[in-house]
């Protein structure tokens, strides 16, 4: 059974309706997206984008495509790249917690693009980015926790077969097609976390974007590869992960759906502190506390908390996406803790370093890595608790679709992109309905030069 | 130390001066290039080559770069994909035989169109090519024989830092530039073997082509990667092998040249078989014997090469080359065993079968592997008898320059190039005193539209 793991899943891919995808599921597609294309307009900007446009741009093709939250148009290879490492430079990605993939990068970033070149509906798209995203997690779950635990780069190394499922499906992929393009997806998987703190981790995204949506667009012209790219003795399970349970490719295919786990970041730092955020912006919010009136932050958390993110002295935004220092004082300081709250700057201006200082973390072994308890004492001398069983973001309790917005507004704004998020936003929703699949891409263009 | 690998050999690469490479490493690589050039020109009207065309051609950028014995220009990085798939498609490499990497493909295959962009000389290009050759195969060596033992194409996973490597020595990258580029190359290294047999396996040669140059062009703009891409914990050497010795790398570079090591195929098929061809042709030649005249033909052979080609009726030409049985048959019918030899008609051929039925080998386990020992007895009861004990292509009797001259012949016939064969091989071995590199892949064009 296992000999025909690639053929299944392809098959499934080929011969799925979207009929077949259950509401919620269709619903989850759009906040995942708008999630994405909000990490996309944040990152637009990036040195590590300029940079890549500034390298491949004379090597490429025709202006097939935008680049999302900019002028500039590629070939859709090329904007698969770009828009691959836009979208997952500022760590402000969704994730399926199981494996940890950032789902929507790989596949989005390819769809997006080939949307630009191939007349579709939204409704297209959003079924080949479900079915994208169900390929990529399914074989993440599959080689789950080693193939991470070892050194790769799963979002990459899986990403490179949801975003060749999207494109075939788009390309209408037949099942022998489909067989040929998983392969020739499996061949390019590739993508190390060495490369973490680099400009190179979020290259690894485009990547393989861009390797998904080339495997697919071989395989429709019977560009042929190994029938068993998943399960050959020499193939990617067996290469690339000392363990391997294929049946977590092929099992309840149509039944249960990979992106009803998805979960979102409300914060863009270390998962661990997002539940001691929480209880920081609820008591600020709920006791109208201002920095100055503040005495001491008293925080109780699990012992992974501070073995990842105990950092008094943050110097840099990297440093302080690893400090539950800094995340507390930030979040009591300016009421919001976004990408501003971790640019280079911030963790030295001197009215968070003086709150910093006031921060208290212990360990507490009883309190749950998804938990916290934060109390803060009042120079006045009263004394709020708050206590947070599940972070906002988790699967428990996860961001509402107006949380999703307002993450989606700021990020539009810290990306200096002059696109109008409230078009974009409108068009998300709506985006099942809408006839051409390329206005969501379009949409983004800063508004002088919008070609809508 | 081994902290310092990646650092050490980019380096390396960059101090290295031309006037550092030893005469015989010169003349061994433009060896290694013409060897190179033959198999691009027999393979590219491959279909492989055709399809890679029409899927890529559309998304590829300006005419930068030729596609070698062809009219087609492509962009440098798309010409890069399809230059390293018709180079390979015929299984008629080179040979680094300690590691079974084929040295030249993937790096000439990236040179080859960057030199068409940067203009430099025949000596700059061969220096670079050196280069690469030498990253690639020390790289490899740190990892073999496990590597490619788990399912690695080796070629194509260290073949992206011999690009990387060789397009960086071009593109004069500083230090720091060269180690980022080795990191990016390390990020994307992927390739299975599982792809043997179909068409992604030649796939995997023009993507590590395309990516080890796409590495040194991105570390050019100073796109940054992780400074320990190879030693990093989990860097290439620890993640895509159990076994690494980074000492490999390192030791004695500038000293001995990986490239003195390759070694040509005299014959497209198993290697195995090579001293059983070898001495079926010498027999021929000696006696002047026709296959009308063949009663029996006894090998000796050792265990492997029944294990590996015993298949006394092939019937494609994939299968012939698995078949010692019809190398030896060839041989004496046709007097040579080249690419017309395999393919999917010739092993059907009447007189082929005839004659192949009297071929009888014998294991022996006093015969080396690389040694064969022939009789052919006539039907007018002569007896001749030769012994092999190494073939030709061995580095212990390599091919002459002579024999890489027939060798290229043969192969533009093959592939229906029209390019001028004489001129290919005139302008090779002079190419350390050519002014512009770029002449190698113009002289490969059609006639026709030769642009010189």
């Amino acid at each position: 059974m296992s000999e025909e793991t690639t053929r299944r899943l392809a098959r499934f891919i080929v011969e799925s309706h979207w009929r077949d995808i259950p509401k919620p599921v269709r619903h989850e597609a759009k906040r995942s997206i708008l999630n994405w294309l909000g990490t996309a307009l944040g990152g637009c900007n990036d040195p590590a984008v300029d940079i890549a446009i500034s390298a491949l741009r004379e090597f490429s093709g025709p202006q097939q495509a935008t680049i999302l939250g900019r002028r500039e148009r590629l070939d859709i290879l090329s904007a698969a790249v770009i828009n691959g490492i836009s979208s997952n430079v500022l760590d402000f990605d969704d994730t399926h917690l199981r494996t940890v993939i950032h789902p929507t990068v790989p596949v989005a970033a390819a769809l997006t693009a080939l949307s630009e070149h191939t007349p579709i509906t939204g409704a297209q798209f959003l079924h080949a980015f479900i079915l994208g995203v169900e390929a990529e997690c399914r074989i993440g779950n599959a080689v789950t926790p080693e193939h991470y635990n070892i050194g790769w780069h799963i979002t990459a190394t899986c990403g490179v077969f949801g975003a060749a499922a999207a494109c075939g499906k788009i390309l209408n992929l037949s099942e022998q097609q489909m067989t040929w393009a998983l392969g020739i997806a499996a061949t390019q998987a590739s993508g190390l976390t060495a490369m973490l703190g680099s400009m190179t981790k979020p290259y690894n995204m485009g990547h393989a974007a861009r390797n998904g949506l080339t495997a697919a667009l071989l395989a429709r012209k019977n560009f042929t590869s190994s029938e068993h790219g998943l399960e050959a003795p020499r193939g990617f399970a067996h290469v690339l992960s000392t363990r391997c349970d294929l049946n977590e490719i092929t099992a309840n295919l149509g039944t249960t759906w990979e992106l009803a786990q998805n979960a979102y970041k409300p914060y863009p730092c270390g998962i661990v502190v997002h539940p001691i955020i929480d209880g920081c912006l609820d008591l600020r919010t709920a006791h109208g506390i201002t920095a100055d009136a503040i005495e001491r932050i008293e925080l109780r958390v699990h012992p992974l908390v501070m073995k990842l993110t105990g950092n008094p002295t943050p110097q840099n935004g990297l440093q302080a996406k690893l400090s539950v220092q800094h995340c507390a004082a930030a979040a009591f300081l300016f009421g919001a803790v976004g990408v501003k709250e971790f640019s280079d700057a911030c963790p030295i201006e001197p009215a968070v370093v003086a709150l910093r200082a006031r921060v208290a973390p212990t360990v507490d072994e009883a309190i749950a890595a998804d938990a916290a308890d934060v109390v803060v004492l009042l120079k006045d001398g009263a004394r709020h608790h708050a206590f947070v069983p599940h972070a906002t973001g988790s699967l428990e309790r996860p961001m509402s679709d107006a949380d999703l917005e307002n993450k989606f507004k700021a990020l539009v704004e810290w990306g200096f992109s002059t696109c109008n998020a409230y078009d974009v936003i409108e068009l998300v929703w709506s985006f099942d309905n809408i006839n051409d699949a390329a206005a969501l891409a379009r949409t983004t263009v800063p508004s002088a030069t919008r070609t809508l």
